[in-house]
C-alpha cells in the first residue's frame, strides 16, 4: 500500500503540517488550548470540516481549475424534462421532470495531456466496502474509457474512518465481475489503492494518486 | 483547408458511396427510379437525414462507443432543483427547477489516450458564424483545457449550406477574443478547419479530423 501525506500536486511544492493540515492549524489557533476532559472523540479533524466526499472533490477541482493545474468538472445529473412553464418577464421553470439514469461515472477532465475519469463513493462501513454502490452502467464506463488509455479510478471514502482511498478502475472492475463477490475488504483496497489524506488546499489531492497511476504507465511503456 | 470525404474513423476501412451515403442508397432501393418532375428541392440528401446538428453527434458518439473506437458523451443540462415530490408507490418528480448556466462547454471523451473537448453550433447564415454564438465560459474552458494538452475543438454546421467544419479551438478563442465578437467568415473556417460530410456511419464522422489534429500535434513534437 502506498500512502500520500499532505503534497500540491502537478509540480507544486510539498508542505508539510504537524496537525495534517492548514485548517487544523487555523482553527484551533485562537482556541484555548486545554480541552475538556468531557470531550467524546478522541481525536477532531479539522481538515475536511465536515463536507461530504463529493464537496471535498469539488473544492479540489476548483483549487486545481484556479491553479492551472488540471480541469475537472462533475457532471450534471441527467434529468428528463416533460414540462416548462415561460413567466412573462421572468426565466423559464421546468414544472415536471424526473431524474434519470447516468450512463458514465460522475466526474472526468483532463491533466497534463492525460484523460481522466472516476467515480466518487462513500460507505460508514468501517471493514469492507459493498460493491453494489457501482452501478453495471459505471463499471461498464469505466472499462470502455480504460480500453482508451484513459486514466480511471474511483476515490472510496470510509466515513467513519475518515479515510480516503484512490483505487484504480481495473482492480474495481476485476472485483465487481468477480462471482457471488459482494465487497471489497478494507485490506484489499488497501493493498490495490493509494491513500490519500484530507487536506486544505486542495481539500483532497487526489491529483497526487494520479501522478503515481501515470509513472507505474510510463514504467510499463518503458518511458 | 483540408477536406475528408467518407471514412470509417479509427483504423476502419474506406468506403466511398456515389451518392455519398449508405442511407441514401438504401431508402431509394425500393422507390420508383421516375421523379416527379414537380419536384421542389434541387437534391435530395438522406446522409443527415433531416437531423439536428446534435442529435448527428450523439448518433456519431453512439457509434462510436459501440465500435469501442472512443469514448464521448454529451453533458447533462445543468439544472438547478428548488422542489421534488416523492408520491407514494411512484418515482420521484421535480416540480420546481431552473435552468443554470453550464461551466463547460457540451462535448467531452477519450480516443486512443486523447482527451477531447468540443462545443456543437449550427447557423442558418450563409457566409459567416457570428462569435456570439459561443458563450465567455465555453471559451474560457476550452482555452483551460487548451492549456491541459487536450484536443479541443468546435463542430460548426451551416445547416443552409449542408457544410460542417471541425476548427481547432485556438483559432476559435484567437477569433473570440480579436474580432469583438462579430464573426468568422465562412472562408477564415474554410482555411482553418477540417470539412467533415455527413455520412451513414458514423452520421458526423468527426474523428477523422481528430485524427489530423493528432498528426499536426505529433509532427511539431517532432514524434
Amino acid at each position: 500500500m502506498f500512502f500520500i501525506d499532505i503534497m500540491l500536486a502537478g509540480g507544486g511544492l510539498m508542505v508539510k503540517y504537524p496537525s495534517g493540515s492548514l485548517a487544523a492549524f487555523r482553527k484551533t489557533a485562537n482556541k484555548p488550548k486545554i480541552r475538556s476532559v468531557y470531550q467524546h472523540k478522541k481525536s477532531v479533524s479539522f481538515s475536511d470540516r465536515g463536507m461530504t466526499l463529493e464537496q471535498q472533490i469539488n473544492e479540489s477541482n476548483k483549487y486545481y481549475l484556479e491553479e492551472e493545474i488540471a480541469v475537472v468538472h462533475k457532471k450534471p445529473t441527467p434529468i428528463q424534462i416533460v414540462k416548462v412553464d415561460y413567466p412573462k418577464r421572468s426565466k423559464a421553470v421546468i414544472r415536471e421532470a424526473y431524474f434519470r439514469q447516468a450512463s458514465t461515472t460522475d466526474y472526468n477532465g483532463v491533466y497534463q495531456g492525460y484523460y481522466l475519469d472516476f467515480e466518487a463513493k462513500e460507505t460508514r462501513n468501517k471493514t469492507n466496502f459493498p460493491l453494489k454502490n457501482f452501478h453495471e452502467h459505471q463499471i461498464f464506463h469505466l472499462d470502455a474509457c480504460l480500453k482508451q488509455q484513459g486514466i480511471c479510478f474511483t476515490i472510496i471514502g470510509f466515513t467513519s474512518l475518515k479515510r480516503y482511498f484512490v483505487t484504480p478502475a481495473s482492480f474495481v472492475i476485476k472485483s465487481w465481475k468477480t462471482k457471488n463477490k459482494s465487497s471489497m475488504t478494507l485490506q484489499e483496497i488497501e493493498e490495490h489503492s493509494i491513500e490519500i489524506k484530507s487536506s486544505f488546499r486542495p481539500t483532497l489531492p487526489y491529483l497526487t494518486a494520479v501522478d503515481h497511476f501515470i509513472a507505474d504507465r510510463n514504467v510499463e511503456n518503458g518511458k
